[in-house]
């Protein structure tokens, strides 16, 4: 942490600065420069981070050194973590393979999920994404099927062997969510619900971590740290858009944050391109983007019906637009140095 | 909801587009201009809001007529509401009367309560703050003293009749919080967790709501709506920034936003300069700023000694610069017609 | 400027730097922490400004510790700038006085501006604005009267003694609107139109500087240095919001930019509430909120006809709307020890 | 354009509005809802456009249906607009071929920008980019070399054949920038500086036009129509980033962006990595993205020596991450059915 000061602070006050980061457990180390005096503060900065040291006389700016998260920092560890999914833990997000979860936005009955879940299936993607408990911004709409719908995505998966992908919102839902669920996504209106990510990070589940709607890219992973300070490292980090005053497309996906978190962390990186565009129109070009950028995955909403959809209508694939979607996928993937964990299929080539 | 067709749309997908609309319990009403057909839905817009109706062929855009929000908004009650706080039930939030709300980000111990809380009321504040659970964005960071901090409050509230405002996040503590406090806050990061709204939709308590850090006006009004459709009418809505390219203040004060809500709902609408400016020298600027817009009142986060304080020391006042902010806000207050809750402090004439 | 190496650094890349550094004309300072070795850097942060230092090997960040603006910063002049406008000299802008600008977004005719000034006049603004050259967003819109717009602004200043504030869009008109213009405007597009900026440098005239639409408030000093450097220095900014993904109003007046504005700059500081609202009924709110946040004057758009004006009528005022808020706006700033420039309208008491 | 009214608006306040409406020289329809009453407008809505309307009483909102550019729409021209440049017609941008624009941020001097040109050539450039005139945010930073700049770009277009894409700032300088240069490039900062635009509407040089810091993708086609209206249809939009939030980016790269664009407009879409991303390790990332997402071709900073560059060093390749760079991004250009035109370096198999 560097301490810029005032021009012209007197000896007395930089004293008194001096003594009170020196009093916190710090170091400091004294720089004169033609313009400003700077006090480097030398130790753990997060004895001081939250004091208002800009309230001190004579100083003029705090400048923060180090980053604030560790257990997800790739200093922490050189090597990128792969997490391994399913009872057969034969699909790896974070290695070489470039993998894709789809589904509806919500599980809307058992026979929509079942038509759903064949055909992504058929078209490459290796889980299963749907809501049984669902953030509404209206308590007039559809709020999730609940404990039914995980049953419903139980049904499914022990049919298809797809592993589930679903939300959890709720710190009191974590354990029964986490009885059905193989991952536990995190949505983004939570990605700051801190005793939810305490509650997930105490199970052994991995967990889907939304990035939130204008959350920083530090935010998003101080939230993983809050998961991973509980124990559980397996974390997958998701870019879906963020809010910004653009109003042609629902969110703005931030495709650079692929390689920022690349280079800041160990962590898999996903992106879900259905709600950065929001736009049925707009997946498909989005998620090549995202593949060509880096990202190790996908998530796709995928619905039978979309103009009938019980939500996210608007932004979900037909499945005929899916496969369509999967197979330019594979080309980008490809080009990229990536593995796709799917092949054409026959009846589409 | 009106829908706007493509160019030259066919007659036969115009047709499906209505038998569509009206399968959904609409009544539909067209009206063909020079450019475009256009197709009025009459009905609840809530029926088809979550329909992808734009993926329906020669759809071009989708626009809502109604407001989402219902209890919340003026139409459903013209005159204001006016929330009564305390034992005495003699502090009146949303009237004439400029109610001030202060205190410390955090308890951080039983002294420090009793002082600022004194110091505070001294000053004019009607209302005392402070978290007892503090959502923190390091995992690392002091995460408050949880019900031991609320007991301390119990006392203080006990010698000063000071009300007491203070921050829930975790649904199991709902019914814990509540026991203690006057008025339950929910966080900017807790907007939108909605499963926290339904449950202090369903105490007595008045519910302070801050708006997200990304959130709309829109936005937050709904989620107003999910405590109201509880059962709950008091709920207190704050303004408190929002997030921008702005990187000399924390957040974005949106001063704006008090004249909206106060056309858009009959709710009161409070304003939190700390968290809006986030740096002490900004607290009395935009504190008189929002008075002179129409706040219903202020929440001030005042610390002993700021530069120690375990959280938001930066945009913390010392109990002096709050007093003499009290008699800045005092005069705007009269000038703009509201009748602040407090007299000039005779020490400091 | 501090210089952030990555962890473990070598003395050899250690070593390039500094050498890179000094080769450019600044000294070194080393500073070894735990985690971290920094480099301070000391003398003019310009001759390395714009060099690529983070492509050395070694460098993690760069850390800027001066502000870029000297001419308009408050250390340059500790005495705030007033500066005197019209023939009399009789109207201060930046110092006690409150000065409100109002007229029509743009010229025309003659008649309405004949209309328009005299009743702005009499409700106490003290500087007639229109503009004769319009940066319109459509090439299908009214672009202005040009300088017959002048003329007519010309003659309605001879007839009332109001000086004129008018835009200038493009560098070959600059000599031609100062021959009217007792103030040069330059509008929230032009803010960093840097050949404009020069050009009204050169100029005598006193420049209402616009900040950009998404111009940060370092940009807008910028701008303001540009011209300073120039050898003008009768700069008044001009803070009209900015763009956010709020769409409830135009744009979200940064009523904070106010303050900071005050601490980082000696230039006085106004506020458009018609621009940053974009609302007729919040021009009234924004603009006591101005004031009460410390504003030195107020622009104001006023149009004797708004629903048939030929630009921004949404947020023109009709002139006994702006009456009554001047009659508000009068009350907010005598309770923030301003003097207002005007007197409360007999008629309308 | 349809009119929302406010709930129980009265039959003489209606009429008035009609009457408002049709005295403009539109035709209207009125639909009564359950809740709302609407007007529709028929006609041209540029004739109602700036008007007041919501003054109007009853009136709640204005929505508008029809978009407000027309040359540059699809509707306007199916076809894809695909433009040949450089003497021999051989390079076009907008087909099937992807194009690269590559070279330094600025013209240093005679020797780096044979280097330069020569190194960027070689990998698969086909237009050489570099300023003479530069905007800067500091007054004190280099401002370009100017006309002895664009001698320099003249000479070595002679020798390498490579077509120049160069800035023009400002409307004096249009005549002379276009004398030299092939492509006319219009900077972030002049995307609505309207004089600018139509002056450069006028010349018969194709113009590169980029997307302002925080323009809608509506801004940026309308400022293309200003363009175009002067009888110029040669206009390449280029997304560059916009600014948001986040800080990781110097920019926020907008890449869905390029779809939108693809559905509205016929005119080709290019973006700029570099700026998008601000540091050169995100350069490769966001330029595989940009294709994959359908971009007809980059525009690249590329620099002998980014750590002495005299402008944007920090984000500039050096020649050999620019071949690399180069190679990475034919494979994607390929994989989504590109022409790339450039094959793979000898050398650098």
């Amino acid at each position: 942490m560097i301490i810029v000061t005032v021009p012209g602070i007197s000896e007395s006050a930089l004293a008194r600065l001096i003594e009170h980061v020196e009093a916190a457990g710090l170091r400091t180390h004294v720089s004169r420069g033609e313009h400003r005096t700077i006090v480097g503060c030398i130790g753990d900065e997060g004895l001081l981070s939250d004091h208002g040291l800009t309230q001190l006389e004579g100083v003029e700016r705090v400048l923060p050194v180090l980053k604030p998260y560790k257990l997800a920092s790739r200093e922490f560890s050189v090597q990128s973590t792969a997490i391994r999914l399913g009872d057969a833990a034969d699909t790896v997000i974070g290695g070489r393979d470039l993998v894709v979860i789809a589904g509806p936005c919500s599980v809307e009955g058992r026979e929509m999920m079942h038509e759903t879940a064949h055909a992504v299936q058929r078209s490459g993607a290796r889980l299963l994404r749907a809501g049984a408990f669902k953030p509404r911004s209206s308590p007039y709409a559809f709020q999730g099927m609940g404990e039914e719908g995980l049953k419903i995505l139980a049904e499914v998966r022990a049919e298809t062997g797809m592993p589930i992908v679903t939300e959890v919102m709720d710190t009191r839902q974590v354990e029964l969510v986490a009885s059905y669920a193989d991952v536990l996504q995190i949505g983004a209106r939570n990605m700051q619900n801190f005793p939810l990510l305490t509650e997930v990070g105490r199970t052994q589940r991995p967990v889907l971590l939304k990035r939130g709607l204008s959350a920083t890219i530090t935010e998003l992973l101080m939230a993983a740290e809050y998961i991973m300070a509980q124990g559980n490292g397996d974390v997958i980090l998701c870019e879906r858009g963020i809010r910004t005053y653009e109003t042609a497309t629902r969110n703005t996906l931030d495709v650079a944050a692929i390689p920022v978190l690349k280079r800041e962390t160990h962590l898999p990186v996903m992106v879900d391109p259905s709600h950065a565009g929001g736009r049925a129109h707009l997946v498909a070009p989005l998620a090549m983007a995202a593949v060509a950028a880096g990202a190790d995955g996908l998530i796709v909403e995928v619905h039978p019906h979309p103009a009938t959809a019980k939500s996210d209508g608007e932004q979900s694939l037909e499945p005929s637009a899916f496969a369509s979607m999967m197979q330019q996928v594979r080309s980008v993937a490809l080009a990229v140095g990536r593995e796709p964990s799917w092949e054409v299929e026959l009846a589409s080539v």
